[in-house]
């Protein structure tokens, strides 16, 4: 004898989300059974806004509920220079470093050929506009692996021509690892980068 | 700057899930936004669906979306024989073995002197009331731990002057494991289990 029909729904649809499994599925749906009503309306209203409310910048493509969202509306952030990114997650990431006060733009992904993902793909060409708006300097801030390392390259050779400074994000060994754990590929890439102290 | 809004407050209520940290919350609340509203619009559905139409069995306390359960309600089970479990999703667990053709009985937890939890927090008043009714055997299932094992010793005081066959799960090594893993307490529940062959 199966579980009730509603409760087997709830899990056939958490299963789909990344990182969940089956058995993890069932966890919470169990867990979402017991938990108070009011958790529950507030998840749902919660899913409810996220779908209906956040959209993405029609300048950068963050994620935002204004348009254009609050990095490209600031005055206090320095408009000539741009640091892209391949998702909107990764702007929090920077962001937590309160290094970085220029702005983004978020590509949507990264060249995968394999994934069929190509150029076009890619929100590139508002990329293009916004370096003809008088931009000095793009950080290729791409994830450093195949994907990544391919758009930036891409992207250089793209923006090089504009006359724009085209920089990308220092790969070296991590901050707080140890040296015995790094890989050849990092390790040589740190070696490389490396800087007169 | 902050991420907008509902996504911060999507993020909030997802970190509240058993088994989901703020990382694991974060990603959830990206991939959500990402993904086609059928998608969160079937989920919100299924959410709303087991609030308001799973509830529990009058009987056996077991999850129903009818009153009583398919097990309480079934001509095919053997009445005779009650298998008491903690929580509902045991009953899962053991009806996959497809070996047991009884009913069942759902305490809702264990006893847990340090959470509070005695006697009167445990479903046992139905339990007995279902025993008076002819009943030949209960097999006491709760879990192999502290908890469950006070649990069982309590209600197998309890039960046995009723004149019912009060029976325990086996405890041993796990089928497809090595011996050489085994912990002692459960090595040695294997030992005091040995059957002859």
């Amino acid at each position: 004898m199966a579980l009730p029909d509603p409760l087997t729904r709830l899990i056939e649809e958490l299963v789909r989300l990344p990182g969940i499994g089956p058995k993890g599925a069932q966890r919470l749906a169990f867990h979402l059974l017991k938990t108070p009503r009011e958790y529950t309306d507030r998840l749902i209203e919660a899913l409810r806004d996220v779908k209906e409310r956040v959209t993405y910048c029609s300048v950068c493509n963050n994620i935002t509920d204004v348009d254009p969202c609050a990095f490209c509306n600031s005055d206090a952030r320095d408009a000539h220079i741009i640091c892209v990114v391949e998702e909107p997650q990764m702007v929090s990431s920077i962001e937590k470093t309160r290094e970085f006060k220029g702005l983004y733009h978020v590509l949507m992904g990264a060249l995968s050929p394999l994934q069929g993902i190509g150029p076009d793909e890619l929100k590139i060409k508002g990329l293009l506009a916004r370096i003809n708006a008088g931009v000095n300097e793009v950080i290729l801030a791409t994830n450093p692996n195949v994907e990544g390392e391919a758009t930036a390259i891409y992207l250089a050779r793209l923006l090089k021509p504009l006359g724009v400074k085209v920089t990308r994000i220092a790969m070296g060994v991590p901050v707080g690892s140890d040296l015995e754990y790094a890989d050849e590929v990092t390790m040589h890439k740190s070696l490389e980068g490396r800087r007169e102290v």
